[in-house]
């Protein structure tokens, strides 16, 4: 889809311990051809680095963001609120709750600043809609999903 | 941001009776200037028509849906299931449940075909929302997404 | 019940997945000797599919559906859209949420468009529910329930 | 539908409170000319009356049962209990927990008994699904669905 | 506290499946010396045997009903109907919503016919109950939580 | 049902303003003829104060305690730790949870110190429930149950 | 309790809208004498002024930092995130969900970055707690809290 | 940070089986140099060694209470109502309802006695807490908190 490698998607988690469920994520835009980089930060214990993160992911090149984070699941809202970029807010299972914590966590964003928020750990959903965020004006990613559904559907 | 008014963004709700609620999706587009086509109809009572409604609304030229719903809420999933385009679902707040119903409704999409989920009556997001993903690859959108967040922040 | 193998009951799941969880439902159905047809397909990723078999359902002979589906479980209700025929939906548990969300999303339809919902996998209650279903105007059907009831108050 | 104004279908309520939540019900079946009884008694107050009345509908000539009620709603499983019909349930809002209550009392029946259980105070519905039933075998009452959907579809 | 064996607490479950959670129950009422008798019986598949259990209760000597049962647990209502008795709901734990469906099915007992409900699983706190309602007017059952409380707090 | 004027029902709520939703407690109790004490104490506010009430409850002669609370509602916890009677707790509607806060810190009592909980805000379901723990041992109470259970039925 | 007006508390709250609800935090620190500076702004919309006044909280001589906000409330978190000051968080009650998505928001914060939680709309409680804080230390608002203990306790 | 072993934070928790959850906040003092000590005492089962280590902290010398419990978990509030020092509540994970008993009986604290309530089992952050606390007056404490979050964000 791209020519280059230049990262169009920005994935961004909470904890280092988010990676193997959002490896489904990493392995759909791979299957894509999107190129993307991945960032570990917590947005309480590393509100900094999230700050500048976000804050300069769309002059770095970024299109889209997706932030995971569980719990008290901040990271979305934290990211959403540094860049203009459209933010995927995925909400983690958490071993009490469920992940309705980080599900309401993320998802009741007040009025003035969205995230786009898939299911409880929807990781791969988030890839694909990625892509379609990218393909709203790239014919290429929406030829990417139109084939992608087609092959859902056989 | 556009020269003409082909839509860009396609609203779709389920009753008649969402519109109340849905006016601030569409002041915060006609505010940022962007084109859109509204529809009324429910995935459960016509579904051909929102099938028919989905299926070509890539080829009508618009880039984003915001689909509204409320209670067992399939509108997004349906849409989403239709169209290779971005969908933005919006929860609608119901009487006895207050909106958990229409949330978990929407935001659940099982792998393959996620939706974009904002807030329960999270209307004017979804026009934001709308708004970024367009700014993704328009830079016209962006900058007029940055615009509205330095007026927030000042 | 019946001098031949017409299925008489349509039961239609969104994923394989689901099928372990189901099979009570099918060995209810056979101790009661009623014929049915078995269906894989997702509300989501094959909506063409799932419009067509639902909508030729009553058409081929059957009077009852039984849609199992989790998450945000749109299954019944797109079924319900596309038939006239009573819809039996079961909500499957979820690893997050316990079914919470399938649950809602399958009982809370909006006027017009009725599921009869039974509990969180209650698969085989759904064979039940449609052999009384059955029974309403066939005989046998009902006493095969009553002779059910009487097995089980013994 | 029916040459006679034997009741086809009978609706139970635990409370003359729940009555106006009710009336769409009976407009409904009135408007689909299915005659139908109606009878008030709370399960628990009246368990008596209420054994009596589901033990001996199918043999008055009732094919289905609708079994409004709220709370700790037990009138449809006690009502299923009785009787081999098909038992739709309606689960009442409630001015505390919204109806949770009510519909988790209904829907979650267990292994054995089940109900039809709709929407919370989906009195309509229930009526429609009553029909739905009826039109299993029926193909009156199923032209009448066919009918029904097609005004809403237009 | 009593000089013959005439049972004093009847316990009823909904299913065998319920005895080892029920163990602490009769064991606790074993290490009081309180006589006991243990009935299994569906409210929903046996309602007949339950309501004669649960009518005759205190003519055959029971003052105080213990009731477990899950899901959709209708049995400590449904006893509470027939019996002039105290009823004790205990509501079991599910698997997928983890007893909040139980909790409400029990609890929420509609006006004028209301059960006594310890927490989810509280078997043990069932029989603790029990005895201090015997002890509402029996010494000697009062003395023995006097002590049990003693023995607790040191 | 006595002699005398000596409360044999302790009623204890944690604020004033749980007055009214409580006056159909003593209603229903005046209609029984069963004598009570009123007490308005917080727990939290006034711990001493309750810790005296409840110690000396019984030596006082009272034979049940009914204890109304909301939001994180100890008071039935509390009362049932100081005293060896059984304790009802009522668990009173709250603004923004309904009442289920209220609800889930009445009814989960850990092991060894139960309460009896009944419906949120039912009070009047109170009364009748401390009628039928003194009716365990009183021919007399048990009589006035009966009767109202057989005015019920009629 | 202080010699000057140096504020000794910070209150920050998401939106002017949340300011009625506020009202009796602030009227109780002037009941105690506490002296605190209140400012408004959201989490989301002016991150940067949120930045700024949490991380200079401390160094202008506050002591505690009062964090009020609804629906996804981050506003607690964030200002933890950036002061080392203990943070009392208030989640709001919302009109949907009664407030259980700002209590999870604010409540469920993951490890290393804790915030003290007080009751949807405990505005008060937040003031006391605060006050309780500085009486950690400060024998002049420990003295405080006992006056005041012991006035609620008459 | 204390020249001597005198306890500034007293841990209290209802029941020996949550001495392993609460580990990590013995381990974050120890780390911090905060000394304490660690009380086991249900607040139902021996409410008078309750009430008396309550009442008597902030004579011993405590400055804050951290006090962890589970289900309907009132040791929060008991201990708040006792003592004047500021009272960490942690809601312990329940097996059942995963915790959210535990939660909303400590949080949802009535008017006039607050707790500082923490995550579901976040006891690590209790310790953090109980220093950002003491750190309110104390800069040695302060400082610690300075120096862990500087590790945090590295």
């Amino acid at each position: 889809m791209s020519q280059n490698d230049t990262p169009l998607v920005g994935i961004i988690m909470g904890s280092q311990s988010d990676m193997p469920a959002m490896q489904p994520c990493m392995d759909q835009l791979d299957q894509f051809g999107i190129p993307y980089e991945v960032k570990v930060a917590s947005a309480h214990r590393k509100p900094a680095v999230v700050h500048e993160w976000a804050a300069s992911a769309h002059e770095r090149g970024m299109r889209v963001v997706i932030a995971a984070a569980g719990k008290a699941a901040h990271l979305g809202g934290v990211v959403a609120a540094y860049t203009p970029l459209p933010v995927i807010a995925v909400p983690m299972k958490t071993s009490d709750l469920g992940g309705l914590d980080s599900l309401l966590s993320m998802v009741q964003m007040p009025s003035g600043v969205p995230v786009a928020c898939v299911a409880i750990n929807g990781t791969k959903n988030a890839a694909i809609l990625a892509t379609q965020i990218l393909g709203a004006s790239d014919s290429a990613a929406r030829d990417t999903i139109i084939q992608f559904k087609r092959g859902m559907a056989e």
